[in-house]
């Protein structure tokens, strides 16, 4: 049975929030009496669709359902977790609350809130301890980081409940240790924006050249190490200590305006507009949206390759995620999304990524037979010494495709294996593989025989697949 | 003749500046008198060479020649650039630009600082027009942005110079209009850092817990498309006017601490050392660089797939560096350092990736033969049927590799290449693949004939390449 999230306001927040319970296989009931409500959710639904399978190298669980409901009592009905995303007015909040509780007074009910402390939401509850901050980014189904803040009186069962589903949907849960004004992370936007709005009013740079500054230099930066260990680098071998003498005293210099904000006047409002819409006026927040998610996609990508950062959690998530193989004819090796950075200069996949996908499909199968990561790191794999691909059909971004696979030859050293493409869509063969792979030592980097029980699931496969070979 | 750079003051980031300039092709002459400083900037440039190869598609031009010099005078005569990078006491740097200007007055000067105005800088210079600020950021071989500051004083003539020569080396000029404190970055910085502090502080959270509320949310963000454009997507349709509506008035709230700032105890810096040491200590210094670096590479690298921010920095520069092909037997169609988000779970270069190298080789066989971008772009192609590879040695990151292609078939719509690719350092065979592609149109999708010039072309090659083939 699919466990089920009940998501109460549903605009862009919401709608990410659904996104991510739902194609993480999560059944979800929204309530949300906005008639545009429907539409944004549908739009965000729609984005998340494309982007988030392309995080992953292996299929997300099967889609759960997602129902409307006309009153909060029936979405919240039966479901695991309640999270909320209506708009920044505490009495709105204290109403949503309560009728919650009304009707599920136990379920653990997270607060999108930026604006609100945990002790502001959980005044006059039936049940206060059910009660917490889980305030994401948006995108909310791209975006790992969530911020779990509770306040005293917040149970340690909701908690680690809190914990445990929203781990379990991809997500990162920073514990806040302390209830504050805006958490952590809006605190850096907070100043960030008054800055910024000191700078364009001031005439100093322009919206762009602001976006560049940050993109072209700490923005990179802080996308795989953040500021501490950015700085504790910068140091050098003399350590945070020397950093912190050395860069310290900067921080009386009057180098700042950030003890005053700029009144937003129509004057400013306007300059801000009108210089945002010189810099991506040309493009449709729509178009602005994909290129963003795109962008997101192909960065966590990157870093889950080097296993660090947000590509790490996308990593774990993926490990969870990784289907057992059976015993078929053919073996159903891989089964994913093609990724947005595996296009080329003709708009479909990358020759070289039809390779990689091979490479995957028979790394799957190593598993299969025994050699895996253990088997591997001690000191023992197949490499591939020959692979012929025929090229038989397109594939582009955003396709589901599958890797059927025979074992054609199996004996001592040797694993061969024909691997077929398909689009799970129409059942299209893209492509076809033949592939020889030798049994070698990490160590001496030559041939020698497999394991005793490598060897012999070896052999069983290829009888099985060798049985009417058409 | 190579042009010449100097660099006056070679820690960090002065090393950084010779690593750029020197890897770019620039003649580097230094002046340090800091007995450390050879040391230094030698283990920045050993990382440089690692690193900066691995952003591109192809190979960097030849290294320059770094020599060290007594003396400011000698470093800085007949350079076209000098750029000062000494410790921040505005006295040295008056002295270093006095020396400077003695001997080669006309030269251009960028001043790495952060901590003063260009003005400040030109305080009873010799030529004052010739000073400005070229604030760069670590590390400085791999980060595209530059800050350049100039003052009222500053000549368009030192303007221009510093644009053309700083983008040559593959940075990407930011003209600040006005010289402020702290220019553009640092502002933003400073006020992120100012806020860290009081959370660490005020025990809200820990380095480690900011760093993740940076690098799993905003941070990722931010490399892509900074602060404005990142908000306007997150306001939608309704445009910046109503996001700045919608969220102007919480820039009122007491969220911040922003207009204070946290004694610098040494309790806390105590704590700050330690919460950093229990974060990062278990990892050196120099394993902590290569980390930051191969995540900025690939960060990056997936930026120039999609095209877009620091990515499409690279890929310009990538396009200026790229070689012209010669009509030999067999013809270099490629050559180029193998970046370390190719490598795979056995540490050697993933199959794939050979697949990609070889149809990288065959894009530029294809440029040569004369179906390039805008034959593409025009409705024409090639399109690869079959591929067999041959996987005889392994390859790591780092390698230097080249792609030797010979055109083995050529007629009609055919056209068939065999290539070997070879490790540079000791021409080892790594691996071949024999290559069938078929002339398409882009719009039915089906194989024609191509247009004459490059069937004349792809003709002549198979010509040249028939004779005498072992």
């Amino acid at each position: 049975m699919s466990n089920t999230a009940a998501i109460v306001g549903g605009g862009v927040i919401g709608g990410g929030w659904a996104a991510r319970f739902l194609l993480n296989g999560w059944n979800v009931k929204v309530f949300d009496p906005d008639p545009e409500s429907e539409r944004k959710m549908g739009e965000v639904l729609a984005n998340a669709r494309i982007g988030l399978p392309m995080l992953y190298d292996c299929a997300l669980p099967d889609e759960g359902r997602l129902t409307r409901h006309k009153s909060i009592s029936d979405a919240v009905r039966e479901s695991a977790w309640v999270q909320e995303s209506v708009t920044e007015r505490l009495e709105l909040k204290h109403k949503v609350i309560s009728e919650i509780q009304a009707e599920n007074p136990n379920v653990a009910i997270g607060s999108s809130t930026s604006g609100f402390k945990p002790s502001e939401l959980q005044d006059n509850a039936v049940n206060p301890g059910r009660i917490l901050v889980a305030h994401p980014f948006n995108p909310v189904y791209l975006l790992p980081l969530v911020e779990l803040v509770p306040s005293r009186s917040t149970s340690d069962h909701a908690i680690e409940t809190a914990k445990r589903i929203l781990s379990s949907i991809g997500l990162s849960p920073l514990l806040v240790r302390r209830e504050i004004d805006a958490h952590i992370a809006d605190r850096f936007l907070e100043a960030v924006w008054r800055e910024a709005l000191w700078l364009v009013k001031d005439g100093i740079a322009t919206t762009r050249e602001i976006d560049d500054a940050i993109r072209y230099g700490f923005g990179i930066r802080w996308a795989q190490m953040g500021l501490f260990e950015t700085y504790r680098v910068a140091g050098g071998e003399m350590g945070m200590r020397h950093f912190m003498s050395q860069f310290g005293p900067a921080l009386k210099w009057p180098w700042t305006k950030l003890m005053d904000v700029p009144e937003l006047t129509d004057e400013l409002v306007n300059m801000i507009a009108e210089q945002s819409d010189r810099q991506s006026g040309h493009v449709s927040i729509r178009e602005l949206e994909r290129k963003r998610d795109r962008n997101l996609i192909a960065i966590m990508r990157a870093l889950k390759q080097q296993g660090t950062a947000a590509g790490r959690l996308v990593k774990e998530h993926q490990k969870r995620m990784r289907p057992q193989l059976a015993s078929a004819k053919p073996i159903i090796s891989t089964r994913r999304t093609i990724p947005c950075d595996w296009t080329d200069i003709n708009g479909h996949m990358n020759e070289g990524r039809y390779g990689q996908i091979f490479s995957d499909a028979a790394e799957e199968i190593m598993a299969f037979i025994g050699a895996d990561d253990d088997y591997i790191a001690a000191g023992m794999s197949y490499f591939t010494v020959e692979t012929t691909i025929r090229y038989i059909n397109e594939t582009h971004a955003g396709e589901m495709v599958e890797v059927h696979t025979l074992v054609t030859q199996g004996e001592g050293k040797k694993l061969r294996c024909f691997h077929e493409l398909k689009r799970m869509e129409n059942n299209d063969l893209l492509a076809t593989c033949d592939q020889m792979m030798l049994h070698v030592s990490l160590t001496t980097r030559r041939t020698c025989t497999p394991a005793d029980h490598v060897r012999e699931k070896v052999e069983e496969l290829a009888a099985l697949h060798a049985e009417d070979i058409s």
